[in-house]
């Protein structure tokens, strides 16, 4: 029995975590689990599984929860989700916070040995380096939980890394895969939200638009998989089928497909180094898949995945402050108060902006976080609408 | 150094391993050979490789190579392949031989405990049973040749068996894929012989056209692979990019891609379970082939790979009654003798003629496809052109 915590139950990939879970009630127990602001899912969780911590956003909501369930120890505060990380009893940590307050905790849960099954992108994108010396010394196992990354995580199995002669990340392409830069000038929320294939939440959605997403994706493969990034391609792939691919020095291609549906990936993350039965909903026949097309990507029209190919080289403060400024600029852009072609034009002048520092401690990268932010509301002002 | 003694070396198979060798030389060596009638690779192996034993298939040349050659042990006759696989020092038997002849030096290498990489398929279809019990029990490993079947087993690498939920060997469909039965009526030898992806010899290439050659793939994968028939499935892929396909019990699909080469699928077999760079000229660019598609098989278009399934499950005298009966049947058809459709009248009828018997012992297989080659033969007559 494997006893999992999750951080960031609430949000898509916590709730789907929590599926799998359910769905292997012989393998998984979940123990622990952390709430954003919705809390839709906490009476089902207190019916079902067997929590012994909770942390909650709200102080308030705490305090009620701690008198009507004594047995559960609650948290709230951001401190004290690394309390919750270093007192519960559990095997593996669910990393499924959308930004950047998941380093933290992640680091405590390393620290305990424990291992991490990842979907935080910041968490890699902005501190890779300190996450995987944390890892490495402690002996922790690091699971991906993105679709790519599992993919090429599963094509790695087996095989030796210094046989890998590159790996490939397939991208959808995102909403706006077919417009070319001049139509995107008008295009509205509305529209930047249609996801092709993946129905995710808004922020993502639009760093996929953008291939923003994409680009963090190369830097936590750099991360992940330790490899330099000249071995990390991108290949548009609208099917969303294979969902990436390992090519080994002698030209043989392992790839991953399998149905645009997240629990697959969770699942290996929390069954891995097994394979656990699927419900049959995710069953893919071949047979019944349109044909499989990859397509070289433009750098030029994805101007952000270029950056993250830069930024991921250079390293330093540059992954905070490219982070930083994106979060800043797609907020705006969701709040209507830019144009969609704006959100690169903000990223790209805050790297460009911000002196470039190549050595930061942990510590500095909640600075150059903070002065991304600041920065890159500073240049909005020349884009508002 | 991995020494290596290759069976067949004159044969496609043969030359093309001989060629991944000289690639390598710090990895690989060849040590030993057998050849057919066709001498023409004979005096660059002596100039360029350092052989210590070599089987030929004529006395005469025998005795004339012995005396030219003191320091190399010769061999002639079918027997005296064993002692060549006795007497000589390797660590991996090739085994390219392009029919049951193969059978006797396999096993016997397998007694000496030495890895055997499989191009024959006959080996396995016919006596699979007998191999793996011997494999089993000396610890030996049974490295496929096959593209497909090496794709599976580089699928298979990092995984657990029990989680294998299906395989799907990948077929182009040969050379008559697009033709109705109806169409197959007054087919040319030259016309099956022109195969859509692969140049192959002629007996496989009528294999293809048939889709008896997938046939044995499925009965040579139940028994590599230890999967019962109801796990292995065949899918048309016209692009012949990926090489088969292995779905896991979580409903992840792991594919091997490559381009059409057979030096890719040789390699692996002979660097297992590392990994060797390749020459350029088999990369792989998905973002320059044409889209892959998957087809199911229509089992009444292709009766021999429905009748496969069949002898494979029932075992006993069926694989080599069937494998006799197709070889006798196919070489009718080269000679012209009969039609196309004839050779699967032939096959299909000889396993009907021919009583069922379960229990077989390896000397008996002999005898089977004796019995099978002549019952075909007097079958063959009602077709006769």
């Amino acid at each position: 029995m494997k006893k999992i915590l999750v951080l960031g139950i609430s949000g898509s990939i916590g709730r789907q975590t929590w599926q799998v879970i359910r769905q292997h009630p012989e393998e998984f127990q979940l123990v622990g689990a952390s709430f954003g602001d919705n809390l839709e899912l906490l009476p089902e969780l207190l019916k079902e599984a067997h929590l012994t911590h909770i942390w909650v956003k709200s102080n308030d909501t705490r305090l009620a929860l701690k008198v009507q369930y004594p047995k559960i120890r609650f948290y709230s505060g951001e401190e004290y989700m690394i309390d919750m990380v270093l007192d519960t009893e559990y095997d593996l940590l669910v990393n499924a916070l959308v930004n950047f307050i998941g380093l933290k905790p992640t680091l405590a849960a390393i620290e305990r040995k424990k291992n991490i099954a990842l979907a935080n992108k910041e968490t890699l994108v902005v501190a890779g380096q300190f996450v995987l010396e944390a890892c490495q010394r402690q002996q922790v196992s690091l699971l991906p939980i993105d679709s790519e990354h599992s993919a090429i995580f599963q094509c790695l199995q087996g095989n030796q890394r210094q046989d890998v002669k590159s790996i490939t990340l397939t991208t959808s392409g995102g909403s706006f895969r077919d417009k070319s830069r001049a139509e995107l000038k008008d295009v509205t929320v509305k529209e930047a939200l249609q996801h092709p294939n993946w129905s995710m939440g808004c922020k993502i959605t639009i760093d996929s638009a953008t291939m923003m997403n994409k680009g963090f994706e190369v830097i936590e493969a750099h991360w992940l998989f330790g490899l330099p990034f000249k071995q990390i391609k991108v290949a548009i792939h609208r099917q969303a089928i294979v969902h990436s691919f390992v090519t080994y020095q002698d030209n043989c291609t392992i790839a991953q497909l399998a149905t645009a549906d997240m629990r697959v990936p969770i699942q290996f993350a929390l069954s891995w180094p097994k394979r656990l039965e699927a419900p049959s909903h995710s069953e893919l026949d071949l047979t019944k898949t349109p044909p499989l097309t990859f397509e070289a990507v433009d750098y030029d029209r994805f101007p952000l995945l270029a950056l993250a190919y830069r930024v991921g080289e250079k390293k330093g403060n540059l992954p905070a402050v490219m982070n930083a400024a994106n979060e800043v600029a797609v907020s705006y852009f969701l709040a209507e108060k830019i144009p969609f072609l704006a959100i690169e034009d903000i990223v790209i002048k805050t790297c460009d902006t911000i002196a470039y520092s190549p050595e930061v401690s942990l510590q500095d990268i909640y600075t150059w976080d903070g002065e991304g932010r600041r920065v890159a509301a500073e240049i909005a002002k020349e884009f508002l609408l």
